[in-house]
């Protein structure tokens, strides 16, 4: 497998921690986003939309979108499990993953924050806009949560969620937004950062690290 | 079960179709979401986020998200398969769902657009920037139905692509939209059109219709 990534994109970094989770190792290919590289035209005739992740599998094939690359290694590499528990668990587990990766992330990418630039604001109510999101996202996401036993978001094991979470908590400290009153939250990132597969999926220990 | 929904929240239409499609009925709650009735005391002790979809399922579980409603759908009341196929035939019908659910419909959503407003953008300048992000991802999406053979997304039957790409296109109409060269998109549009499922889930099909 050649996963297409960049050190800093959230999806890209999910799909990492997936990877490691499951044991399982791919090549790795950075394209610098800021950049521009993931519009390159070797690039393109991988995966024509020109995004990051896509995952190159067997035969040719270009997965893409993280979470549905994601489904997949669950469902061709089952083991450990990413999503378990009862139909009302998964549901449980996907729910929260949706929160950041639907509701969250996309509103605060890189493409948004660069229009928003284009429109004339100031780098600072740029900033202000992408930690709006992020906090009442994350706000929204601690609810989820429940009465968890932890220490991950779901229970025991990592899950989808901790994949989706760790790397928005990401983007949070990286435009300074407050999620001090997030105890649940803070709690999983703290059993997270202790854990081998999201140490290796940071950005900061890949290749490209700036 | 009970689908707590809004005659025009995608999100919600989206699982009107996965019912539909699976023949299911649901009590079906509406909460006009313009006069903030998804943030009133009674729905919030249903659903502590305020948000649209919900679906109560057995025993009083509350089920979030649109596409994690699905799934659990899709786990729960198997047939007919909204993910049909081999998992790289789900992989790509979960990454044309996504690229909808994560890509574009968060980027236009009320609230975004709500937020425009408060910074003080005018009406022209806040439907140009839903108009910009629904054309830019739709045309993303018309290169990931590559060269199917229709008459619907992936193949002979709706799947979970289908039941996010009548919705969004519902949006691309309301806000002006050009998907004109969009011919495949086009054509999976015109299959919808004819079938009852999709007839039923329409906004100005359901009883809270304006």
């Amino acid at each position: 497998m050649r996963l297409h990534g960049y050190f800093r994109s959230s999806a890209a970094w999910r799909v990492r921690i997936a990877l490691n989770l499951k044991g399982l190792t791919a090549e790795h290919v950075f394209h610098h986003l800021r950049r521009g590289e993931q519009r390159a035209p070797d690039y393109l005739r991988c995966n024509p939309q020109g995004l990051l992740p896509a995952l190159e599998v067997e035969d040719g094939a270009v997965l893409t979108q993280s979470l549905a690359i994601v489904e997949w290694l669950e469902e061709t590499r089952p083991e450990p499990r990413l999503l378990p528990g009862t139909a009302l668990e998964r549901a449980r587990i996907r729910a929260f993953a949706q929160a950041i990766a639907c509701d969250v992330h996309p509103v605060q990418n890189l493409k948004v924050l660069a229009r928003l630039r284009e429109e004339g604001w100031p780098e600072e109510k740029v900033t202000g806009w992408a930690r709006w999101v992020i906090q009442e996202g994350l706000e929204a996401c601690e609810k989820l949560l429940g009465e968890g036993e932890g220490p991950f978001c779901f229970g025991a094991t990592p899950t989808m969620a901790d994949l989706c979470l760790i790397p928005q908590l990401g983007n949070a400290k990286r435009f300074g937004a407050d999620i001090s009153a997030l105890t649940q939250i803070k709690a999983v990132a703290a059993a997270c950062a202790d854990h081998q597969a999201f140490i290796a999926a940071a950005p900061e220990n890949q290749p490209d690290a700036e």
